[in-house]
């Protein structure tokens, strides 16, 4: 691979065929991803993710499985081991919008040079804690600003990021219903 | 604090303190999370999360920040330092609803020996790759297969992991639309 063909430590060639692929056979896009967690006590959990479904088959590329932990700091009774899970969904957001924003860059071949977020989101725990029926659990609103220096026209930049937000798998799941099926085993 | 105080790692009395300081003052109910994410190349982010405001008061109990890097395995061009977005995003929920359950059990008085959860989402990579209309960004489904060991009787146990589906923060946000406003600074 030639230097030509990396733009924002993205392989452009690669990408250009993984489209292609898909574009061929659409059962290449289908992906199923996993996690395993465990609770340790308190609010403290550790979850483990490492294989997946995708691109037509089992992958199993990583060696050993990325570890993350969960808890809740000292004023919602936890042991602080870990961001809690609100927290998490954040980096999750922020995580799918640099994907978006990066890729999508790169195969109009704009260079960025920088790019950083700060996301704020209010919830009341008077929903969590069943204290009113007014306070939905979750999140009531969540901000994302972000910062970019590229090598491109703000009119283009600014055309990017709609369409980042239009394809964005973790934004969609935010504004949008996604099933959830709960089943426990006793 | 006595060891009779405690059940499941939570301190009883403080759940029933926290529980009668938000009844007695709902603002006390009011959180605002954030995160920071600088992106550091291609799918690669590390997201910084430490302060919020809750309890009526900026929270700075923390004394570091956690880290969390996000990226995409090789088969999506990444480099494989931290799990994707997506990923990230079915242990947000596997920690939300192990808070809820444990917490919720322990102001039932009931004991938990074990729970574990096992996630999984299906995820058609059309939509982020612009090349389906019909196929959203984000998840299709998600499936939430959860075990648990505990001293209660199993019609107990189902009861509470539908309250605990009632009153999920995480579960709320991927089940309903969340309001997010994302602006761009160019």
């Amino acid at each position: 691979m030639t230097a030509q063909n990396r733009l924002n430590g993205i392989d452009i060639d690669g990408l250009v065929a993984t489209v292609q692929a898909i574009q061929a056979d659409p059962n290449l896009a289908r992906f199923r991803f996993r996690s395993h967690t465990d609770w340790v006590s308190g609010g403290n959990v550790k979850t483990r993710i490492q294989g997946f479904y995708g691109a037509g088959h089992e992958d199993t590329s990583r060696a050993a499985p990325f570890t993350l932990e969960g808890d809740e700091p000292s004023v919602l009774l936890g042991t602080d081991k870990g961001p809690n899970a609100v927290e998490v969904v954040l980096h999750a957001l922020a995580s799918c919008l640099a994907v978006g924003f990066i890729y999508n860059a790169a195969a109009r071949g704009i260079q960025v040079d920088a790019l950083e977020f700060d996301i704020e989101g209010d919830l009341d725990l008077q929903g969590f804690l069943g204290l009113s029926e007014k306070a939905r659990p979750g999140y009531e609103g969540i901000r994302v600003r972000y910062r970019v220096k590229a090598d491109a026209s703000q009119e283009k930049l600014l055309e990017l990021c709609d369409y980042v937000q239009k394809t964005s798998p973790v934004l969609d799941i935010l504004r949008n219903p996604v099933p959830v099926k709960v089943s426990l085993e006793v």
